[in-house]
């Protein structure tokens, strides 16, 4: 029988106090379906770690530096979803510095000679007050995808209000006055949390099933073992189907 | 017995003539690894065919448009690459108009119920001779995931040249000097377009296998009969695992 | 006494027909204000011109291309402002068409030996219903920059609505429902749109009593002959300032 | 007569010690020239302060921040210029993070009632070994354009090595071999240092000429005191010019 699955998601807030994020406001929404389904879920708030500058697996003494424990949990989770709320619309500096220290550990390599993080699927959550979650998305699941993770279709899920300054998501009041709107009732943000978060577990489990990515051809040193690039006629077109 | 997976190479290029295009020269080096693994393989100039400006599925009689052909193409295929070059650091005009046209389509359903585009995946090939490779990746990938495709591990692959104007890929002479490094050689070129097209086979046959994407909480009109975001409570955090 | 300013609005909608573009009307409002300020105002749709493929000054006869019409205005322009919708996030296949094609003149010379483009200023108007207007104009803006344009600060407005699908800028109605908040009210848009365009002016006049950039340094065939990067000790720090 | 420009460099990178920065090399040779022709010139390197994150002016008590060390260095200068490496395809964390902080006191007003930063001009310098340089550019010039900096044509450089791991700009050896291209002699990559170096400061001279910024319609709460955009007619197209 298929061991649990297990999900870990890091909110990036770039707020040091977790509990004052609007981010984990959606991210618990899209977690709880997960765990509701059987997955176990861990999230946990960047900040709440000291974690240091450098593109280095463990940067301590240098710096005090607790990431290798939140690698350690990365390693472990079939499936991983970034926090972010979108600042001068991109992602914040806390998402940037935690996908630098994955990358420092992306050349390792997993059981079946591949790059640490295949098999693994990657999703996002955005906030903000205005725009740029498209462009956030972009820049977190290129990076994870570049990495290794699996991209499901449509994991990516944002609530923002409207042009100009605003309420935040989950907020009940905005400069003392009541907020009608704030993300709780959007039928888009709570479709495309409910669709990411069945994705990255349909995903997950056809990962789970065939044992991971197949190894053929997508093994950095033995690549040349295979049918490969090197060896085929740039000149020459494909046959073409009917 | 599974049938044969059929993979549709666009090239996206802003030149007229398909034969000039350096962008074709890597789409096909892929293209063929595909081809000798079994694969049915089609690739196409996009600008060989006449393409109408419009968020519409047919843009005749108001403009001449043949895109409908190109489309009867994407939806027979399994595998989507798209080829293009970068000019001012981002995707092709081309390559714009493509995903433009895909995108008009997106919101038709597969015989699942799910988006048109689940159950297939995409890739990107991208030269260029200097910068944007990345950014051009982000773009598309981000695109075909956004509509439904799946996007596996590393499906992009690139040549630029040195900082600066220099010899395009597969160029043999430069300003009437002859030319020493034009990409045909380049280990990394060559690995990253062996990766991607193996996990793109990889991807493409495990979802054939699994019969498609499972149809739990993904279908853009019952997601509400599954366990959904706007049921869980905001403010509650996973359990966590140990 | 000055020349009076020209300005140049080209509306980059992937409609065929202008009069149907949201982002017309909110560029409207900008070009009024210049208008009313003694600036002497075009707009074009660019899609009322044949615009051929490729990185050519001009493409007649390979295709049937108005293109070099379209260069003439923006020649005998001092201000430049491109308009674009959003389409997944990213701008519209017009813009990025329209986009290259000024690239192709790009590598010309005004009349001190600078780049063509040198002495102008850019800005870039966005509309769309939900998200990207940051990424739009983070693209269009680079790309002007990188092409020689000054680019004047909070030279971007947009609207966009709420999450989800829903009324565009302008609209009335939506889905058969009178629509309250189409962006003309919009304090936020009116007060970027206010700024964009005096800031537009401001640059404009500044350049234009200047008598556009002085020369040293800039000229890309001429930057041996003064202090250069080449001659620089790369190890060397500067002094710093008390 | 003109007080002296004042220029500042902050260098992103994510190393702790400043000498081991490739960035900082690039940086020094365009430092130097504004340094020679009369700019006064300081250059920091981000990680020797303390920098907390949130969108604070000033995190103290609740991190240890020296943020508004580094605020006064920007506040001062006439010129900014922020340094950058790239991972990922996009700027490092700590440019992330100096462009947050930064973002903070962007809502503060300079003598004229503009933003803060309106009046200054803005650049940035990039190496990496491979790719994303404009995607870097576009990214920093749009954050320094939207918070009020004024951005002349062509204020980016960067150095990028061919396709795939390689040596950074500077180095002499890479994986024990001795290297022959490591950017110094690059012609494009010093070009582009400096004419970036020469438009930065024609640009802050014409500013500081012009006593800044007119301060007509940008003003963010008088801009309904001057023909703005909510009296406009959004379906009134401009006269045009023959």
């Amino acid at each position: 029988m298929a061991n649990k699955l297990k999900a870990l998601y890091i909110n990036c807030s770039i707020k040091k106090d977790g509990t004052k994020s609007h981010t984990q406001l959606l991210m618990n929404r899209s977690a709880q379906i997960l765990e509701k389904e059987g997955v176990l879920v861990k999230s946990i708030h960047a900040l709440d770690y000291k974690i240091g500058f450098g593109m280095e697996k463990d940067l301590n003494p240098e710096q005090e530096d607790q990431w290798p424990e939140i690698q350690a949990m990365i390693d472990e989770a079939d499936i991983l979803v970034i926090g972010s709320p979108i600042w001068l619309g991109v992602k914040a500096s806390v998402a940037t510095l935690v996908i630098e220290r994955m990358y420092a550990y992306s050349g390792d390599y997993n059981d079946k000679g591949q790059y640490l993080y295949y098999g693994k699927v990657g999703g996002v959550v955005i906030t903000g007050n205005e725009d740029g979650a498209k462009a956030v998305a972009m820049d977190v699941l290129y990076a994870l995808s570049h990495m290794g993770y699996t991209i499901p279709p449509q994991v990516d899920c944002a609530w923002l209000g409207e042009a100009g300054p605003g309420p935040s998501y989950g907020d009940t009041e905005f400069k003392g006055e009541p907020v009608d709107r704030n993300g709780y009732d959007n039928n888009f943000t709570n479709r495309n949390a409910t669709i990411m978060s069945w994705n990255l577990m349909h995903h997950a489990k056809m990962l789970q099933k065939n044992n991971g990515i197949d190894s053929e051809g997508n093994n950095a040193s033995k690549w040349r073992n295979f049918t490969n690039a090197e060896d085929q006629d740039p000149q020459k077109l494909p046959k073409g189907w009917k």
